[in-house]
């Protein structure tokens, strides 16, 4: 097998300008680019929506090492992970940027199927890649920038209120969990290795309940009660949340039953958190079917001053063992290596 | 003097929630803006112009060393080379994101400083900061997101003929100087150092050429030549510059009298290389002026045959002795350490 050359080897600009020709043509078929990657902007024509604009990055040691997952599903990772912040507006992805960080010594192949991964997730979404970066890094690092439209109205996490009930899609944990196996040096189950590697915005479901009329909503990266802290904040309410009622893998079922709290703390799900008026909950069956995720009613909103409260099962308050999300900027909390 | 607190010590929420707060405050008094900073996604209302897409990122230890510049400096200098990319394309900055990597020993004050340069460059320019990410990283590195409207027409790398005049703004090659100084220890002067710090992307210039009819443009961010090179691929042309009419500031010139090329091969000027037909000659003292920017006539584009023909005094070709442009992903090349 020969060796893949290096990005050190082929040189930034020869690199480059190999990758811009293959990712010009394809933006530039499509309606609205006026100019593709490759020049020193793209340019867009005029769209006619009001446009939700978004940034995430994942950094090799702090969010994920590279034996975790492949070049591809990293940088279909990395633009999910961004997509999930439209969806979380209700927005529709239009199109991403990608800068990427790379030290000398990677393959340029692992770099061409990386972007292979954040080209394909763009376009499964119905949007397009525009261009990008790339510099020298010590280590890998992806940061996306990712632009949709509002056809219809839009969500925030403020205005939310005592009443509404909290809905999650999908299931809670998984992701947290395989970073847990890999941390101890095991490996995952391959249903919470997926849940890692490939997570799927929930699109579909932020437009419907954005048109519903859904009051308030954000996606769960920093993990359950971090990212419902922050949707209470916003809107100046409390909430009460059932933890048996959190959606889980029957994989993550089993851990949280014998003490761990993945579901409720645990990052990186990439589902949405609702805040929805009670009306909607006869609604709920259909939407699931209209959005092809489960839905999951997890508890009510309350006043602010009611703060936030989870109940067990006996419906006593229950205290995670692990501070409710991570930081990445705090040693003890931090997770993904490093 | 109290030590400034670290974003370990106070960690990534704490520190985001404040810095949200004060950026979202500022961008939602501006007309467009539906949603500032903090939320999943910052929503914009519809433009009614092509847009100009582009991103770029400053990497410490490979873009810069931090004590070369300050927090601000850093900050305004991380926007003002993506403003130079809109400026290239003729448009008109409109909003910026910032995705800020960081290592957790960074002092909050200096990640505040920093943003702090950031909102002021953006809106120096009459643009918005709308948002951004903060993530831990080994290194710091500063990567921005910038968009501008197209009120008029806008300029590629492609587009240039034979015959064209070759023009450049400003001056050439004080970054690079900056840089060598540094590296070989020295202190550079200060003139040479404000071309390093403080750069100024050349929006009036570039709306003013792409009005005027210029044919092509790109900004001098590799290097003169390799910058040179890039427009001439994108138009299939080539080009014959006089080296004595690189415009200089006198320290360049002494230093590339003695046997140094700053302003032929070195990198990170910002300046905008305009393609203009012969027939912008005469307007070129007016455009100056309307622009408040020197501009010189650097050279001629030839057929593409014809290549790539830099003549020293004597009219004939002169080599640089250092490669033209620099690769990050060379080591004998890189510029900025590490």
């Amino acid at each position: 097998l020969a060796e893949s050359r290096s990005l050190g080897d082929i040189g930034e600009h020869a690199f480059l300008a190999r990758l811009c020709a293959r990712l010009r043509e394809r933006a530039e078929l499509r309606s609205g680019v006026l100019v593709g990657p490759g020049d020193d902007c793209a340019v867009i024509d005029a769209p006619t929506y009001p446009l939700a604009l978004t940034t995430d990055a994942l950094v090799e040691n702090v969010h994920f090492r590279r034996d975790w997952l492949t070049a591809g599903e990293l940088g279909r990772r990395s633009v999910e992970v961004n997509l999930s912040d439209l969806a979380a507006m209700g927005a529709t992805p239009t199109y991403t940027l990608v800068a990427v960080g790379a030290p000398p010594d990677v393959p340029a192949d692992y770099v061409d199927e990386l972007l292979d991964g954040c080209v394909a997730a763009t376009e499964a979404a119905g949007g397009v890649l525009l261009g990008g970066n790339l510099t020298r890094g010590e280590g890998l690092s992806i940061t996306v920038f990712a632009i949709g439209r509002h056809e219809g109205a839009y969500m925030t996490r403020g205005g939310a209120l005592p009443g509404d009930l909290l809905v999650v899609t999908g299931t809670l944990g998984g992701a947290a969990a395989a970073v847990d196996a890999w941390q101890r040096g095991d490996r995952p189950a391959p249903a919470l290795r997926e849940r890692f590697v490939a997570p799927k915005a929930r699109l579909a479901a932020g437009r419907a309940f954005a048109n519903a009329g859904a009051h308030a909503a954000i996606d769960v990266s920093d993990g359950f009660l971090a990212d419902l802290e922050h949707l209470c904040r916003a809107s100046r309410v409390g909430a009460v949340v059932e933890r048996e009622r959190l959606p889980r893998l029957p994989e993550v079922g089993a851990l949280d039953a014998s003490g761990e709290d993945f579901a409720a703390t645990g990052g990186e799900d990439y589902e949405l958190l609702l805040a929805c008026p009670p009306e909607l909950e006869s609604r709920l069956v259909q939407l699931a079917a209209l959005c092809d995720v489960t839905l999951a009613v997890v508890g009510r909103l309350t006043p602010a001053e009611e703060g936030i409260v989870l109940l067990d099962a006996s419906g006593a308050p229950h205290h995670p063992r692990r501070a409710a999300g991570h930081d990445h900027f705090r040693a003890g909390e931090s997770r993904g290596g490093a």
